[in-house]
């Protein structure tokens, strides 16, 4: 390959910055969540700066946004991407970087005009975030398959209020062309992703980067407890049936049956929890949480899930009150590509970097992407370990050390992947984005 | 007083089925809070009935509605009312029934002429349930002096977006002119408040209605819980600084402090929960509750507020959050006036029931006004014990007897009442309600 090329660092940066910028609080968090105002102002910026690098630019049914460039030989494409919506004041790192990186490894391609044999194709995912549909990794969710057109145009938000139709509509997408933004296996020759870890594993072992071996189970269910609303003077104490009293035990069991695991790789979380009606002066009459229990061993989440259900059924019996326990996701853990993550790898040893991977105790659009193609992920570290908050942070010499060893491993992909060549009519699906545009 | 008057027992329930369509919700349930859409057009609503009865009706300053006549001698008016406002879902009686059953005893008294020597008023007071700016019973502490000028003008709802001024302007008060609406000791001669019971004391005792002897204490407080946002996932177990599970324990300390003083009289609740960012995948960083404590007695609360301070400290020192407390409400015990309360209980009588006294454990307009005026209050029973929810039920014929029995009560107040006339500077501030209207 000759010289090493390595990314414009004070591009990059600055392009992280700038998209920063959208959804931005006074509290330095961004809020850009699936749908929201500044979700439409980012897509139009980002399609912008695609189109002005000379990619060929469009939103697919699911409204997810690619920019594309031909390969000298007709093979599938190697992508590259992460997502622009961010969790509510989250950090400016988690899936704006990874869409930052893979620009800036395109536009450096393009400018030193390196050929390649495949052709390269960035993405940035719609809806890779929880949000008001309860539907995470939406976008490539919707590319490999695992939601598909009926589950999809019944949806609405929590409040009941707005379609998803209308929600994906607006953002350039159409649910009901949905079956032509589908890939499949070969329809793509490889997929990388650049992001923060959202953990300690690399700031514990002060590593720079570090290449994704899987990516971790994850189950979430809602529990919906029916107690009884009534006034908080004058409904005696023991003939109350309090269904925020029971949630919390709940939560509570939760916890205490992942801290009995004491590994890094169990957690249990309530993150979201809503009270009916919801004032000081009333009885909580309906409590509603979700529960997220992260793991890549089917005996943890089962041990943890006993703990659940023994509080459920103690406030059953003991509050009368109703427990609902409906799974939301039971997604099982993905092991990601071994070509890939070598690929990952040499590029890492090319910055002078261990050759360190970690499971990812995050769920990412890779984990999808993997059902349909070679993927791989390059983690970066996140300064505390934080994550989905506004404390996130990145250092500048980070994440260009993970640009470089990811481009590295893009133009070793590029040489190295021997991809059957995909069928003309499959072909047509992995680049007909326009159809929905 | 000659024959005994009674009121038009059909008109009144018909005027309460009539009232329970304002903010009328799906499942039966009332939805009309302070300055909801539903709010306003019932309050116009009320001044259109009395003033088609031929009442002179008004504004004041915070937005209580009146409806007056006069009296055939220079006194303070008995006034008689309730609220019209709703918490969230809430039933058809509570306030609604009592502005009511006093518009009816009115209606009766003027279209039998009956000669009074007090001025009559019926009033329906603003904003009596907790609402979206953490003030109960609002009217009524405008008009006794509990809150001024200065306490409210800079108040905002829950949001931070809505300013309090501007909700009551647009219901027709001016929080400028708050100082016209504040009524002193003389202003009023007596009031009355009709209510539903809201607990279960009158079923247990299968009995119709009963006067209240006095007004539990109660003592609200506002919990914050500050700990860490970060991601579900990749944040283990041991590191986080989880919000919400820190206010479960405090929720659950608060309930096992309040059972184990087992009286009907001691009651604790934590009604309100607001967590963020409230998203499945991150560990709540914040955590807000809000507590409310009713006992007539210091020991009682100071045992329970215990239980919170030693679960706040456990939180603090274990988790590492910090827990802020911060008292909304510290109301002390009411007791109401013993000569309206036996009024009271003589129209009981006449209704054939027995003379029978309660402790409201709820809180109500009538225990502010006994600060300014001699005030008393007669319970329906409520059936199954159920307030503020939509279940709430009176049966018509108790709804009908104390009507009969607080009509009674008003014109025995109105021959046996030796007010002392007011100064006229003070009756000007009692009748000055158009000054903000």
């Amino acid at each position: 390959m000759g010289e090493r090329v390595l990314v414009n660092g004070a591009r990059l940066l600055d392009n992280l910055s700038a998209m920063s910028t959208f959804g931005i609080n006074p509290h330095g968090g961004i809020d850009r969540a699936f749908a929201q105002e500044s979700d439409r102002q980012v897509r139009a910026w980002i399609l912008e700066m695609w189109a002005r690098m000379g990619l060929e630019t469009g939103t697919d049914a699911i409204a997810n946004l690619w920019g594309k460039k031909h390969g000298s030989e007709n093979l599938a494409p190697i992508v590259f991407g992460s997502h622009h919506d961010a969790v509510p004041d989250g950090g400016k790192y988690d899936g704006a970087m990874g869409v930052i990186i893979a620009t800036e490894i395109m536009q450096t391609i393009l400018e030193r005009q390196i050929p390649t044999r495949h052709p390269l194709a960035v993405v940035s995912f719609t809806a890779e975030e929880p949000n008001a549909f309860n539907l995470s990794t939406l976008g490539s969710k919707v590319l490999c398959g695992r939601l598909a057109k009926e589950d999809l145009l019944s949806k609405t938000d929590r409040s009941g209020k707005v379609r998803l139709e209308d929600a994906v509509k607006e953002l350039g997408g159409n649910l009901h062309h949905l079956d032509e933004a589908r890939l499949h296996s070969g329809d793509i020759a490889a997929f990388l992703e650049a992001h923060n870890e959202l953990g300690r594993q690399l700031e514990i072992r002060d590593l720079s980067v570090g290449a994704a071996a899987s990516i971790t189970g994850i189950y979430r269910e809602k529990i919906t407890v029916t107690g009884e609303s009534n006034h908080a003077g004058t409904t005696m104490m023991q003939d109350r049936k309090d269904a925020f009293l029971s949630l919390s035990e709940i939560a509570a069991a939760l916890e205490r049956g992942a801290l009995q695991r004491n590994s890094p790789e169990v957690t249990a979380t309530m993150g979201y929890v809503n009270l009916h009606p919801n004032e000081a002066n009333i009885i909580p009459g309906s409590a509603e949480g979700i529960i997220d229990i992260r793991t890549s061993n089917d005996e943890d989440l089962q041990f943890v899930l006993g703990f659940v259900e023994e509080a459920a059924e103690k406030a059953r019996s003991r509050r009368g009150v109703q427990v609902l326990r409906e799974c939301l996701l039971d997604q099982k853990a993905q092991p990601l590509d071994p070509f890939v993550r070598e690929a990952i790898l040499h590029g890492m040893a090319a910055e002078g970097e261990p050759e360190v991977t970690l499971t990812s105790m995050a769920g990412h659009d890779a984990a999808n992407m993997q059902r349909i193609a070679p993927s791989g992920m390059i983690f970066v570290r996140s300064v505390g370990g934080y994550g989905h908050c506004r404390r996130e942070y990145c250092r500048p010499e980070d994440i260009v050390k993970a640009a470089n060893a990811m481009l590295f491993a893009v133009l070793e992909l590029d040489q190295s992947m021997d991809a059957a060549k995909p069928q003309p009519a499959e072909t047509a699906a992995a680049v007909n984005w326009e159809a929905a545009s």
